[in-house]
């Protein structure tokens, strides 16, 4: 997607340029990875113009591979972004009606060319929203990864704007059949609730400004796996909305037996708080390919790398390995690097 | 219209911010008009978010009425532009399919209330050639401004990457219909030829980089005139592409019985050639409007009007009276007003 | 006027381009009363340049109506901004002397022709500190306004540099008439005191960085009342400048008989204080109107709307009622609006 | 003076951010003899605040000394500038009247100071233009200098707009008297008509867009001569305006008995062309002082220094010596100096 | 190399800020034929930090294949640039001494890695110029190519100021070398005399701002060709320079038989010329590779080419196989792209 | 030195623009002083081009004397700086080596002219980091200074990555001599154990985040006198790095019987902490010289001063002794000066 922002904290009626960033959920997720090292491809449908081709310039400058991206439909999703300030949150006006991958549909992209050699597929639940082909392709590469054995992860993104063209029970009953091939379910506080109508028990999460306590959603993580046998973990992250300018950030993750809790973060002056889900997805991914059976670190690598997102503008996280795991390691001083 | 530009020549892939600039063929004449203290109101419809919002505040920043906008719809067009220098001309990605606009439907306007005490109704080719639902709306509107006795003008503005709905035969249909009602019939080079196959005889006019010569045109306006007996004036504008940076620019004015020929300009160092067009209508009304049975100071006022636009960024002449009638009374010298 | 600052945080002398805003006490208010779609004009003195020019058109496009103002004079006031943060204040380099509206003179605006069909009449101390011409003519429109039984407030914002036409004493007797003339008076902290020497009991409100307690502030609401019987409300804002980026933003309305408090906001990260007490009034004057018997409710709309000014850039506050609303029930966790 | 432009051809109305330059026709002269390796002071009357201290600066930064400056009064000057192209010409929207060099008044500068060790003194026809304090104070100085024989030069300058305090005959009787003390003495085609109706003979020379001939100028020279009869040189800039974009410039000297002509630039994409006359000045100066019985070659050098100017931005010329003789020399290739 | 430049046209000490533009000499023809599609890697050093990092990811994104590239050394070269107009030529300063590629050794590039499976094998004049390791460097790889069967060009690029480490004779000793290998060889009017004392018969070439002949270089070639016997065909490239604003662009390319002459642009609107000569070689190499047996238009192809890519900003051209054949085609119109 | 940074806080590979800010730390001292009015020179080496005369510049403009700098070398040193907040540090890259100043050697200034008439030497611990030569400059220096009983000051200024040329026992060696001259002695908290092995007792204080305790540096203060006889004073600044967007920030100063202390103040909005040490120096210089026998008020001043620095973009402190004295008075509140 193409994301046009005025500049600093300017209102949209305020500026006569719009910053411009290439990003979007799962090419973020790929933008970590690729900039953890970590060899990644990133599937997609892009138009062929001059916009789209901006897009895939950015992908391949981050070292992200796009060999396998497919090529038509007319236009590349836009979302305009405000950023907000202290009690005024950032504001989005999506335009990503009728783009490119919007219009994608079964048997558009070859998954058997695009799963060969692959260990690992992410996708995330932007994807169904935005149109039934979406889903249906979503569907389709689930399905094949599910059958080469490829390890499958999502990150549900629940976004109430996007699902208009099916009503809820047709959403939950999409969003189940994709979740039931995954073996890696993040989500954040919403997530589970609007997508499955799963909700932690003895606390109302979405009370804004609060820290949110980790031990409550120990339900929402036993619930899901109850619902999704599949899934060996359940991840949630966990931000408290003090103002637009400072939150605070941390994780838990379920294995099914145990429950991990990373140390919890001030973001005290956030920079850009957009793709920090996409962050932390990026992180626990690394985490869990570089630490195996140290769940405790892969949820605190994750934790960290979405915590170093928030000061990094645009949607995606160029923190590199060395400063998560600096961070990770407890030295949040902010000390000049020279 | 969202313009949106990387800075100076930069290319797409060369810049992280676009300037942004809102406009559009009607819009650009209505501002012309504005600027030079006609009072005017612009008919379109806006979808209801943020950058819909901004298209109106252009608009009443320049002093145009909105109060006939209807709301609606979920996108504002889109064009993105790379300005281009000596050889290598401009590039426009479109992406203006979906806007509210393109939605319009017969029965959105409320065309009586529109044209209440109004003198005169523009309209441009783009409006019909975006969809069905335009192309009525537009009839709809020609019909009741017929009706109620207002002075019809059109730029005929053929763009062919535009007209996806239909195919020759029904645009020609619908193009000419719309055109039968109309008192003022302006076109450039190619419109009469694209939309009603009327060519010049004897010359080939889409030779570029040549200096376009005006008595060719007779015979184009001699043959629209027959086809459109209702059009008054019919009226072209000659530009001579030597580069993208250096164009000569004049215009012809035919009112049945004298070809009235301007000045030809040398526009050594265009800063911004988009909206030439409709500059020149702009000038056109104005000039028509102000200078009575003088068809040759209106026809003057109208290329010097759109030859000063050629040297202002965007896609409005904002130009002034007082710059205008001072090119148009010969001096060029571009001296400093001090 | 016409605001030039210095991008970020640099300091004049580090800067080779100045942000350009158009703003000032009265329209600032008017802005906002436009942004939440109470129709409103604004009266005032425009150099007939092109300076003056933009002034009026960022009226416009914020959709003020500019019919009422007249013409003349040589130049538009200026103000240089130096923006701060933590423990450097913000600076403020005034250069408005001479501007067409401190030369403007009793008689040159036709207040019958201003005041007919208007409900409200506003102006602030900014006003008559310019110039005698100013205060002359802000009196001849006050007296107008009460003979019509127009409502009539002022927000009292003392400015010591602006006063050098006249002494102490002939101040205070300027300020006194006028605003023995208003229906509602707003103040901050030190506009009592200055203009009329009116105190708080048993509390030094100027000192810095504390915590100001509405408390204090009843004896100074009673004492104006007394002093200006025809003020059915006096209202004062409650700043606390912890720093240049930090303060704690509140209010207090009296109506005679109850003191009614704000919740107070703690602004973490300031991106524009400039305008605050503007917003402050524009809130007021909506929220009086909007919800008649609940001073409460206009009261903390007011603090809301002023809280959110201070994160966004310019004079102006651009805040919707929407967002202001939302503040003002409780919702400060400035989440992404998607 | 301080500069304020929209970038690069912007409209007023379509800037958010102006460009800062801080300048003025002597100081551009300073700038330039400093620029040259000669030892300068800049003498003007600087206002104590921010926006003083920084045009200041950019003379410091530049090495024009500083220590003869005096401060006091309210303000700096401000032009407003719009940079024009092809037929549109640049617009300047003067904001100088009250400046603190316009409230300069005799006796505020002590000239045996200033004069000190001092060889040449230059002053332009703006400063006794903008106030009778300013005329009574540049008549001290001339008279000081005189006394003390050091040479004075004067750009005559006419500006039509700026001479308000006094009527025409008046004027011709100041600038009669101050011109009555210099040793040479510059104007461009206008100032010697405007000032004091000496016209050239037998050629309208105001004619724009043409090539203005040097022998036109003969008789001016000659008539300079015999109405100032302590000018040593007579010297005029001659500039064809074929368009804002494209000027041709070149000069005469006449030293009483020989009539020198430069040869004649094509400045065909003119960058910046306010303060070509103080930069051929300031050329001029560094010519006579530096290549001494070479009338042809100090013309020259004037002329090819101030064609420079029209390349750079802003008010001064920061050519170098060594570009100016690679000019001067006949290298107009503008190949890239590596 | 990091290209730091003023923006516009500013002078070095006018600019707070610089454009960040990386490029070189063969990167930017890397990047012509990726640009082109044509798969190819780019072989240097860079050094291991951000900035080094930053060259490396503006490859990619370009689609060049980096995995070539060795890591080492302290800095990436910069050179300063300050864009000239007119008659003030652009400006470049060099600090490129102890880059990571000036301390390359022989033996730090795996050669044989490097041309497996490869064709084509290009390098300038520039490399061997900077230090004798780079020298050394470069000669080890054009034995390693010649000894595999890969076809060598290069671009003589003579640069007199980069040649410090040894005397004339020995430079030529070295550039003759290294030449005897090469297939194709390009330079332009002053290369081949600088480098080896070739010169025109009968003809000055290096007269600035005439049109220069290209029969002239007949004589040059067939000398070139008697001295280097390997070479199959010499290419020049023949830049009259009018101004820094407009300049004149052809070619010549003899193949031992026949004198190919390519047609003349007027680039008469310069955006960046630095990278020209770089361009024709991307653009000559595309040619020859794609139109086998056709030297004309291989020619023709490189001088459209790099005439396309004097309007783009940067060192790399930027210009698609579509752009340059429309331009090769006759078409130099520059109209708008819709 | 020449800082480039990316805007805002953007990574190296998000900008296509850098800011330029020239300084450098014993220049950023200097630029303190002048602008307190204090008479100051800089003594350094510049390389004879563009880039050097633009460092040269900025001292002109700040107030610095330039006289005394000598010229030749070929590059000005560079630093690349990316701007940190919260959690990521800013980043500093390096590229100094082989700078003018790198290259200096004995005997290349001639330290008697330099000290003529000058009660105070600064030097600090960065000039004998960066090469042999520079450390025999900066001794012959400080005997200079000494013979000529000229006050010496120095800030310890401990850099890992800069003392390349000589071993540990070589750095302390030299360190040692250099400080044996020194009045006035500087350091953080890692100075005096990196260079001299002193640490203070019972306290870690490079513990990260924690606000460091003032009463642990009385044993380092002791054992640097101790060890440097001539030290009279021996002072330490004491920055708590909770994050890169908030320190806390104070300063101990120890005349051999009395450890004063400075309040400590929250920098809760850092703008820019490069340069922080250096602005303490410039303070502590004013207050020595201007609050003798108070060495409390000295101190204060310093820590004021350089808590205004982190609010200021760039290496140089641009606060005035007023905006210090106001500071350092209480009043920390940011309140608008209006």
């Amino acid at each position: 997607m193409l994301r046009l922002a005025p500049p600093g904290f300017l209102r949209f009626s305020q500026s006569n340029s719009f910053d411009v960033i290439y990003g979007g959920g799962e090419s973020n997720v790929a933008v970590s990875l690729a900039n953890y090292g970590v060899p990644v491809d990133f599937v997609t449908r892009l138009p062929k113009n001059d916009i789209g081709e901006c897009a895939l310039m950015e992908m391949r400058k981050r070292g992200v591979g796009t060999d396998k991206i497919v090529f038509g439909g007319d236009r590349l999703g836009i979302y305009f972004l405000e950023t907000g300030a202290v009690s005024r949150g950032s504001k989005v006006v999506y335009d990503r009606a009728h783009s490119a991958m919007a219009e994608i549909e079964k048997g558009m992209v070859d998954w058997k060319f695009v799963f060969e050699g692959v260990e690992w597929f992410h996708w995330t639940g932007i994807t169904p929203a935005i149109s039934q082909g979406a889903a249906d392709a979503c569907l389709e590469a689930v399905k094949a990864a599910s059958d080469l054995g490829v390890t499958i992860s999502t990150d549900l993104n629940y976004r109430a704007k996007l699902w208009k063209y099916c009503d809820d029970a047709k959403r939950e009953e999409i969003m189940s059949e994709l979740t039931s091939y995954c073996d890696i379910v993040l989500g954040n506080e919403e997530d589970a609730e609007k997508h499955f109508g799963i909700k932690p028990e003895g606390l109302d999460i979405t009370t804004q400004g609060e820290h949110v306590k980790a031990e409550a959603f120990l339900s929402v993580c036993e619930q899901m796996m109850k619902r999704f046998p599949r899934a060996k973990k359940v991840i949630t992250t966990l931000r408290g909305s003090l103002s637009a300018s400072h939150n605070t950030w941390a994780g838990v993750l379920y294995d099914g037996k145990t429950m991990y809790k990373s140390p919890e973060y001030q973001i005290t002056h956030i920079v850009d708080r957009v793709g920090g889900g996409d962050s932390f997805m990026g992180g626990l991914i690394y985490g869990l390919l570089n630490y195996p059976e140290h769940d405790q670190n892969a949820l605190d690598f994750a934790v960290a790398a979405s915590c170093l997102k928030h000061t990094i503008k645009g949607d995606e996280n160029l923190a590199t390995v060395f400063e998560v795991e600096k961070l990770m390691g407890g030295d949040a001083s902010g000390r000049v690097a020279r």
